[in-house]
């Protein structure tokens, strides 16, 4: 029998993602190629977008609907999976009005532009009004969503939900205790020679070599495609469509191979949820550190061990003769896992990373707890790249300037990118332990790789939680020791270290 | 004082605007490089987002607001030309259900990908089933909007307001007495050599040509950005961002080059839309037989004339020197000019091509008068191939499937560009008797031209009617012997005709 309550209910969460998915080509399109002078016009599109979006989502009708959904006995396992999500975001977004949303919507679309001018000319100035508005608004949607213990906890819980200031708080000081030590002992070592990156790599052959390696790693270009953006970043329209963009300088190999892998890991994911449960939380990712643990493990677990580079090292050769012709295979792999810190969190090696995410959530903390107002961010900032990673920050293009994140309202975001590593250390332990994963690699197998991540986690969509997931997969819940052990394992032997 | 009625029904157009502006994005991505898996989620984002503004277009409180001002005397006169233009629109749209506009979507978005590969495949029987969709969907559109004598002159109305089966059968009628023995007699002659096309043209340099041209047009790239696609097309979201494609054979400059040409003044009048009124018809195009009349004034008119080349071709001959070291303007000129009979539309010269128009309309009207069925309009339309042209279509690939109008459901579109050739001539006579176009041609100075057209049409938007407009810049209506005259000047000079 056909539950019409339920039917009516799952057709109208498919509209409402059919129109954000209207508003995620609006994005793609505006960070590839849209006319500058288009940026007006855009924000309006948007606006009116994500206007209509809210209000279908929040409509009474829905409402009412759900509520009955919820004490409905005879709903299916995953019906009821998709009726007690939605329910738990419903609660949040109803918070929300339509002006609120439309104005955040519009302020940051004005602000994408500011910040990436303010980034170009080095001034701080021209992002700081667009910062002061966006952290109002998100002053302003804290409190409307509400929260028990701290208002920074509403905002991080909408990318990982149930993820607190306490969590955080606790997860970052173990990471202090063990991490930065290890870290700072690496840092103060000889540093292998990587001047191999430096050196011409046409763009055309720099993409044929990512286009093979996005295909052997199973993503399907045929539901995808891949351009150049500022930031890189994959959006996930639909499985049918999932793009990813990359960076891409033609005197510097290192700035392309990984971000496209990290890009990749996320298209996996997007392109491996079940097209029939499209729309729905069945059909959606978990979490966004769930999310960054598939970027991260193909970025760092698989894309800078030794095994994989056994097998791509020599077609990398291949594509460029010239550049790798003085190169041998352990001269490479010790290069590619230099342990150095920097100023840049995207071109930061995969242990002082952590301390970039560490600098970002004590800054955000601060602001949301209302002690740092925006023209003191700079000079935060810059004192504590001093004390962690104990760096000088010159100016503000290559300090606060550099992320793109706020200047679309994403606080509460960052902190996802430790998690999503520290999940990604834990998988890996999974899969090596059940696979013979060392041979794959060095085969160059990667396509088992993604049917487990597809069965074990892809295809799962939101049927469990991050912490059920987790769970399920690797016998316990999240646990920083897997990092730790990861991080010894590899980093020891490179560094001749007990 | 502000009427606030007049301002409610100018702020609802632009909402309509801008979401009409959003599918716009859809199609443009659809067309240019979207994942060819994604054309079934694609479908269904164009079809909810044309629901949503047919819903809105056709609102009551809409309706009820545009019937109390149509008679209020208050309004400025842009006021009323939004008033009254917007009303005749609206008493066509309310006749068609939101369930018929989704409809007709759904059917146009499934139908493009079954032409592309029914073209692709020389096989009419794929694309067959959805053009008997279309035309039943368009037959039925034709009865609710309802129409004096035929129900042809309901769907060109929707094109080119006020133009019917009459109008249509005497300009026609006209030119197969004047211009079909004229092109038969040139036709005839030995044509001039063109074999400096078929060369190695180099993607870059052709593109960077084009780019040069467009910029010297006027064309702004802050507000624009041209890519590849299958048939070249040009589309306005705003005056701030209004796309051009184009088709590039690195073996024939000729398939680049005047495409480009045509949509860049399509895309000229779309920039050149007066900001502050979009999304009312006095920031509207008027019709697209006005649309075609810019795009082939800088095709024709300008882009095959002896003072433009003057100018340009000292510029071709630098950035493809290899090509033209053996070629001298005046083998150029006429080479550039060879009228034959040809299969592809869209290849046709200036002369031959209004029968491949002609052609089109005959078949259109005879489907809509039910003397023609799907299965039928491969054989009738290789017939008039033969009659018109004198060619045997060897496949449907180059002969009924070439053009992809039908797979959108735009019967009633063709005329309009036949239409647009003779409007362009009228008015390139009108600017040649008031200004130094010679001159300014030979000179390499495009933006007087820009400039007259945009303050004599680009900017005037829906303020007068396509007759009208004719009348004020030339003093009279549309007369098909300004093209003739055109044709005899060019043309007999070329073929040292008398």
């Amino acid at each position: 029998m056909i539950n019409s309550r339920y039917a009516w209910f799952e057709e109208s969460l498919k509209k409402i993602a059919l129109l954000a998915s209207v508003g995620g080509v609006l994005a793609w399109d505006q960070e590839t190629g849209m006319p500058p002078d288009a940026v007006g016009i855009r924000s309006q599109q948007a606006g009116i977008l994500s206007g209509i979006t809210h209000e279908m989502r929040t409509s009474q009708a829905l409402q009412d609907c759900v509520e009955e959904l919820l004490n409905d006995s005879s709903l299916t396992p995953y019906q009821s999976v998709n009726v007690k999500e939605f329910h738990r975001t419903l609660q949040k977004s109803i918070r929300l009005s339509k002006e609120f949303v439309e104005q955040l919507s519009l302020t940051v679309s004005a602000a994408y532009p500011a910040w990436y001018q303010a980034k170009t000319q080095n001034q701080f100035d021209i992002f700081a009004p667009h910062l002061e508005k966006i952290i109002a608004l998100k002053k302003e949607e804290a409190q409307l969503i509400g929260y028990a213990k701290h208002p920074y906890d509403a905002l991080m819980d909408e990318f990982e939900p149930g993820f607190t200031v306490d969590d955080a708080d606790r997860l970052f000081t173990d990471m202090k205790t063990s991490l930065l030590p290890f870290t700072k002992r690496i840092a103060s070592q000889t540093q292998p020679n990587d001047d191999f990156f430096r050196q011409p790599f046409d763009s055309f052959s720099q993409k044929k070599f990512g286009r093979s390696l996005l295909t052997a790693m199973g993503y399907k270009f045929s539901s995808g495609r891949m351009d150049h953006s500022e930031h890189p970043f994959c959006i996930g329209l639909h499985p049918s469509d999932v793009r990813v963009t990359y960076r891409l300088n033609p005197n510097d190999l290192s700035e392309f191979i990984w971000g496209l892998m990290h890009e990749g890991g996320h298209a996996l994911y997007e392109q491996g949820l079940q097209t029939k449960y499209w729309g729905t939380p069945m059909g959606s990712t978990v979490s966004l550190a769930i999310h960054e643990s598939q970027s991260r493990f193909w970025e760092n677990n698989i894309g800078r061990s030794a095994p994989f580079w056994k097998y791509w090292f020599p077609v990398l050769q291949n594509t460029f003769p010239d550049a790798f012709k003085n190169s041998d295979f352990q001269h490479f792999y010790v290069g590619i896992n230099r342990i150095a810190p920097s100023l840049i969190r995207i071109q930061a090696d995969e242990l002082t990373y952590h301390f970039h995410i560490l600098i970002r959530y004590q800054i955000e903390k601060s602001i949301f707890e209302g002690n740092l107002s925006v023209n003191q961010i700079p000079t935060v900032w810059n004192n504590l790249y001093k004390e962690y990673l104990g760096l000088d920050v010159p100016n503000n293009t290559s300090g606060v300037l550099q992320d793109v994140h706020w200047s679309h309202g994403g606080f509460g975001y960052f902190p996802t990118y430790s998690l999503g590593s520290f999940y990604a250390a834990q998988f890996f332990h999974a899969l090596s332990a059940q696979s013979p994963i060392q041979e794959w690699l060095e085969q160059g197998q990667l396509q088992p790789i993604t049917t487990w991540l597809n069965e074990n986690i892809h295809s799962k969509g939101m049927e469990l939680s991050a912490n059920e997931l987790c769970k399920k997969i690797t016998g316990e819940s999240l646990n920083f020791a897997y990092f730790m052990q990861y991080a010894q394992q590899k980093f020891n032997p490179i560094f001749n270290l007990s």
